[in-house]
């Protein structure tokens, strides 16, 4: 039985608010159950100084977390003059994550940011930001062709992200931070809408864990993505 | 003729949303119409070492800008690996006006830190911070008195701020952004509901303003506060 | 009674010695009393990037404490690596205050940097810098002139500043450290030549302050300032 | 064709020469071809601050690369004054890694770091430094349980790591820097002696990866583990 | 012929004045001809963490430079964020230097720090802090023996130091500005009352400097010192 | 008797093994005794923005001890941010012996950084350092002489470093850690194959040295650069 009483291969309530604000290009509150994650898209028309004169763009992310987003407060990370090493290294996932989406030549010599700043967080904060990011990076992408800056539509397929885990000996889905917390595995896995691969992460943090043990964490991963996936078609239909 | 069509005497819309996120120990999103800043109000139970062993707490606050908060995007400070020189001047007038609403004995040795996060920004962002921010130290001031921890509770009064300028030769109240970036004369005022100052800052952004002007801006301050106290009283009454 | 034995209304001595270091295109040394600020202003022929190529100008400042100031010795900020709130705070007034004297545009493309360090600190380091350096910054001025690099004085008028504050219930213009400590209200006006206001910054330390309290405040202040423009302009003719 | 000439499914020469200096408690020079990391695990009587009074140690990695380790410099970190978000990213990888190794009670309070500084480059630098970094802590612990300041081996087996990837079109092991810089798909697993996994990272960089060459991907670093475990225990047995 | 007229082994006017500001327990201006350096010598009843309760004190030195001490201004390390190498070469001179002439067990446990900032610069301002530092170091050891807090003096003799230089072609002493900017060789001598060195740093700027060249420069130093040393007594004697 | 039974004319065993690493224009591990840092020369065709279109190189040193290097651990400094005082002024010393060899405007409009790492320490790890960037300098070079990129060798001449010492009141060539720690005085000498003196560092640790004692030292240093000369003639010729 799992803490929620969710069964294993159950996502939370998945709830994307596109236009949560109104200065960004794409603007989206995605809540995977408590977890609710701000992802804004901005698009500026300069790309970074190593890539100037090559005619490709850029898709890049930042993540945040509010000070009091957690059950206790932890330190802002402008006042401590750095960021933490979990906050680097969840916004290169979510970097990459998303350049999987998009063909960086049909999106030209422009750079698009996506800030992932994490409101309330229970469990799972960078696959909800990767799954909310996309769809405030293809509203900013919109903007772009309904201006008629780019010609071609530089997205290439949905991109989602959901956490897997072992949790008592169980493989299950999306875990929220009580399964997290005991969990004896914890794997991030982001996928493509024809079910592949973008990136795979997984943690033993008890033992060792076994192939087929990753094989059904695999399989729960692979069928969340689909709901997932359907949730932003849906939402970007709206 | 106000750009949003407001009387020279009108506030907008104010709103005040406790409970917005579920971890601190106070929780409050502020309205003044399109400006929206996340308080969140967080009691530690250890005071600054310069404080230790005084029998006396503290109240201070954090500020921050979402990037995207604005028309176009700022960096993140945890990324440039320092606050501005804005963010530390607001931050030190928050924590300033809070404090004067507290008796610091009566809170014991303890620390609330307000963090007030702006996530969309329209002018005024400070004023907004302090008059939610209110509420939210409220809030978190009455789960102490709720446990027992403390016996007297150290409010002695209500807290709030508000802008007023000269803009195109009139004296406005609570200026918004179009307002603001062509104002002549920015003020903050910060009162309490007896109507006394806790702070003002007022800056010739032209030319210098005469007494008469100040006199004009004062009263205006005055009543919008009374206003904004009526608000925060409505709010915890709720 | 004043621990200076000053009248409420009284001044500390003034004294402006310009020429204080050679190098600087304005030197002056500004004393309040026991408060000892040295003022140099440099003009540079480059402005910051944001104002390249608008045929304008800039003026801002730079505040520092010798670390042994101040009756016990403060961490070098440079040591620390970064500049304190507070000083970050009063570099920003002086500039503010300081622009307010200056036509950008007959400045030209160049920028004037006012550094004010503090020697010894006795309460006021301040508003002793914004009174000090308008005339360092009057100085530098006067070698563009003289140069022939600019042809119509940038300067309209005097500026200068002044703290006042209650001090045992009474409104007291100029405050020591002494009053300083343990005033209730601390309030620091800069106004120009003509008695308008540039910049009013008022702080009530320990109750609120009233209407009329202020008022008061505002009437010493004016008639400080009054005297201060009439030592710099002492200071110029010499 | 591999660039090396290498079987798909082969290693490059693997060595590891320990006490490659004289004062870290474990030293060793770990070689997967010409890519020649130098690791060093140092013994601490003393744990983080989060981990004190808990009966419990701590084995924690860093990572660096010397200036010239690579084909072109790269600033050194030191000087640059932070650790780029790569660097971030490993050693908290090989942490990871090399804590899954450890009964951290059986260790008592006390911390190992395993600094991993890379001399040379070419592909690999992260694994090398886990499989190496193994060595050195294996001879660490050694030295504690010769002294007798521990009783029982905290070590519960061995951890070794590999990358594989998809190379034109086929999954490969062990990618050398020429191989890496141009794969599609590249994966670094860490597995225990049991073919258990302790981490999976898979990053597709070029087009996503389907589930079957994960499969082969995830076959091939398993006899790569088999042959790297081997290495280790020749080379502490001599 | 020297660009001051000065004879090749004339020291600059020298004067030390004690008593410069009024908080410091030590506080000397010193200068040599127009390098103007102002010394503050602090007691602080605290050593650093690795001395601490080893009955030993402490005396370290900081240096700074005013911006516009220097014919062009130069950024304020404080708000650069960090110390230039420069600097930090300079205060581990003059500290090192001013601990020559302390018994570190006869201060006790205390820490002595003696902040030297440089007010105009023209040429040695780094042998000028020594000799004006150990001055201000007398005073303030002076207070601590005054006050009985220390039984035995802890001074075991003067301290002073010179540069010296070959400047076109001639051994010189006491380089001013537009000598040093154009000199061959630099070097600074520190010494003690009795002709022996505690410390000695000679750069070639040009070509390599020889034995002979070597042995003239230190004869003239070693005169310049004694007449330094003469100079201190005379002004603690006042 | 000196603890490692040398005369006290007597250097420790040199080695200077080149293209110890493969990537950098000239790579050298030298060797002094247990003492062994790499030094890598990197040629890179741009100068620092202030020499920029003069016709000029320039040649820097970055100097670095990895953290095991050392008989106890010593923190990382990217990992604290910022490099020691100590780092600092030993490879501004290493930047500038190495400069006096070179003609910067025979090198061209290109910069030379020699990166000296330490991988173990025993003492005198800076002189090792600039007598081994020398030959890594020196090899650099020669690739620019080889792709016909230069036309005349800027180096003019041989330049080696020794650290001399007064040891048990016996004056001592090339100390060890072991001497280091406990000599009374410690100087380190850069000269060049002229003997001449390219730079003299001498500081007194214990008491005061007298210039017999200088002179002694500086004989001993004269005859150990001879050696080291000697050994990187030998060294280049292999």
């Amino acid at each position: 039985m799992r803490p929620s009483g969710r069964n294993p291969d159950q996502l939370r309530p998945i709830r994307l608010t596109r236009g949560f604000t109104r200065h960004a290009e794409g603007s989206v509150l995605v809540e995977f159950g408590d977890t609710r994650v701000l992802c804004n898209a901005s698009v500026e028309d300069r790309v970074p100084p190593w890539l100037r004169n090559k005619g490709r763009g850029w898709v890049t992310a930042e993540y945040g977390m509010l000070p009091r987003a957690t059950g206790s407060r932890t330190d802002r990370e402008a006042t401590r003059g750095r960021q933490q090493g979990r906050t680097i290294e969840i916004q290169r996932l979510i970097g990459r994550g998303l350049r999987a989406a998009v063909d960086l030549e049909a999106l030209g010599e422009r750079r698009v940011v996506v800030d992932c700043d994490v409101l309330q967080a229970d469990g799972g904060t960078r696959t909800a930001a990767i799954t909310g990011g996309y769809v405030a990076l293809a509203d900013a992408i919109q903007t772009l062709l309904d201006k008629r800056r780019i010609r071609r539509n530089p997205l290439h397929g949905h991109i989602a992200a959901v956490s897997v885990g072992i949790h008592q000996g169980m493989p299950v889905l999306d875990l929220d931070y009580a399964e997290d917390s005991e969990a004896e595995t914890d794997m991030n896995v982001i996928m493509n809408e024809a079910g592949h691969f973008i990136e795979v992460q997984g943690t033993a943090e008890g033992h060792a864990f076994r192939r087929t043990e990753l094989d059904s964490m695999l399989d729960l991963a692979a069928a969340g993505i689909d709901e997932l996936v359907a949730a932003q078609r849906l939402a970007l239909e709206r």
